[in-house]
């Protein structure tokens, strides 16, 4: 019998989702929940169903994890404790401050409701999260690092949209070579933000607009560009399109720790990613943990868990002899 | 109250863990076990004991956790069982083939008694295994990758001074540079061993040896190298202990995987080690999972489990608020 699965919201992040549910044998998509007319959305499987969210509770019984694909500004600090009331959930907030207060307003309502909530899904937080926590757990003297990139910053590349003059943009976080090398050496350098990351920006200007002032603009925008290296590339709208329409992101966690009686020996711990497509990459992590999720509320476990509280085991299709014949 | 550790074999691995131990305020060093007359062996921890194995039966209640630094080959397919029997026990049992019997014997051992027993712990089965299984389950479609090195093989370097003429000798594997590159790009090469990693010979010969017959001995030595394109380089015995007496290792583990509709997209998965003393880093992941050892016990769980079967939080000292914080 296969895991039936509820996207809510129908983006980036969800049609990723659709795309993994369909390469994992013992899921299936049952439907898609949308704010818009359900008349209006397209997707890809035949077999499911589009719902109009005020609709989701007549799929209390239909679906076994409910996947929440908003934003972490406004979306799933509501959505996350609401649809936890009636549905396993898993969602991907992101916004790393706001983490402890998500957490107990999940907790409070899966709790109440019998079911499991697991957040924070993804890469970082997720993958990256797990493998700065299991790197602290093995090198305790030690020192974290984390880059980003190469790769496209959605909220980078809107605030470069937003700069008069500018009619469309990306940019890229790009992690500065020397810093990654001298982390890697083992030397713990101490690395300011400018000596960690630049940023490149691709800008397609609007007509008769002033390039040098767009430049000037972006590159000492507060936040955002100011404490970097910035580049700005001008380019034609055709340019952009073919040349910088993909969403590719990556980057790496790194743990430099000593081990020993004088802590006389060096260790480097690595975990790098490098993703053609961040929102799919992002949405294989959450359905596997809305396997998880599965399994963990027919044991009877309920409330909010992080990657931090799953053994890895219930991510995989697999059995555990399966596993330890084959991946141990 | 910090966990009370016994370590049974005190060659470089139990070194290693004491060294772990006592970067680990939460723990501490009850006593080091030997095969060896107690008073012959000198430990660096003062307050510990040094006790024989013979009388382990009496740390029954003194210790929390036992810690098996004994080889895989014959120490840890009798010792693990037989010591789940009194204690929770870690063991870095490394024979993959043997791992599903080993499992089940340290199984039945451990539930009888009511202990855990968490086996085959280390980095590779270990973390390299994690890695694999969380890869393989975010990207179920993909390709996995083992690289071995730079580091020394120990088994290689014992098969070199079996070989008549050979005074002393290392051996490094390393992995090929080409090789990492092409599957780094998502290529999906198909490899074979020649192809994956070269070996290193450092050797120094018997007085009078002919070093002509020994490198032809060495580099068609089946199963050790003859499948690989091997260097022999002869040194002076002084050479050996001033520039290849360390016992460094590492490796990478890395899934090219594809997602997408269509398999359009592709992502690479990359978990890598630099390690400049191999048994000092195996102990340290030894040590983070005797802490889970530990919680798992005063949970009231029993049994055989594997790095697959824990979750990640219960490796770290911090507890789940703090990693929540500061962590996800």
């Amino acid at each position: 019998m296969s895991i039936k699965i509820g996207i809510l919201g129908y983006g980036n992040l969800g049609r990723g989702v659709e795309c993994a549910i369909k390469q994992n044998d013992d899921m299936e998509l049952a439907a898609v929940f949308t704010r818009r007319d359900p008349a209006s959305v397209s997707i890809l499987t035949k077999e499911a169903a589009v719902a109009n969210v005020a609709d989701i509770a007549d799929w209390k019984d239909k679906i076994d994890v409910l996947i929440l694909c908003g934003g972490s500004a406004t979306d799933l600090p509501v959505q996350t404790p609401e649809y936890a009331k009636m549905f396993n959930v898993v969602d991907s907030f992101d916004t790393h401050a706001r983490i402890p207060e998500h957490f107990a307003n999940v907790d409070a309502s899966a709790k109440a409701a019998g079911k499991v909530g697991i957040i924070s899904v993804g890469w970082d937080p997720g993958m990256f999260s797990l493998n700065r926590m299991y790197a602290n757990a093995i090198l305790p003297k030690g020192v974290d690092y984390t880059f980003w990139g190469k790769g496209v910053s959605q909220g980078h590349s809107d605030a470069i949209r937003r700069v008069e003059g500018v009619k469309n943009g990306k940019q890229y976080t790009v992690p500065v070579d020397a810093a990654v090398a001298a982390v890697r050496s083992g030397e713990n350098p101490e690395l300011t933000t400018r000596q960690k990351h630049t940023r490149e920006c691709y800008v397609v200007l609007e007509e008769g607009a002033d390039a040098a002032k767009v430049e000037e603009t972006i590159k000492t925008m507060p936040n955002y560009f100011a404490d970097y290296d910035t580049t700005v590339n001008f380019i034609t709208e055709e340019e952009l399109i073919a040349n910088h329409s993909g969403i590719p992101h990556g980057g790496m966690v790194i743990r430099s720790g000593k081990t020993g009686w004088d802590n006389e020996h060096n260790h480097i711990i690595e975990y790098s990613l490098k993703l053609d497509s961040n929102p799919e990459f992002t949405s294989s992590v959450i359905v596997a943990y809305a396997r998880a999720a599965y399994r963990l509320a027919n044991e009877g476990q309920t409330g909010c868990k992080t990657v931090f509280d799953i053994a890895p085991a219930y991510l995989s299709a697999q059995s555990g002899e399966y596993l330890r014949a084959h991946l141990l």
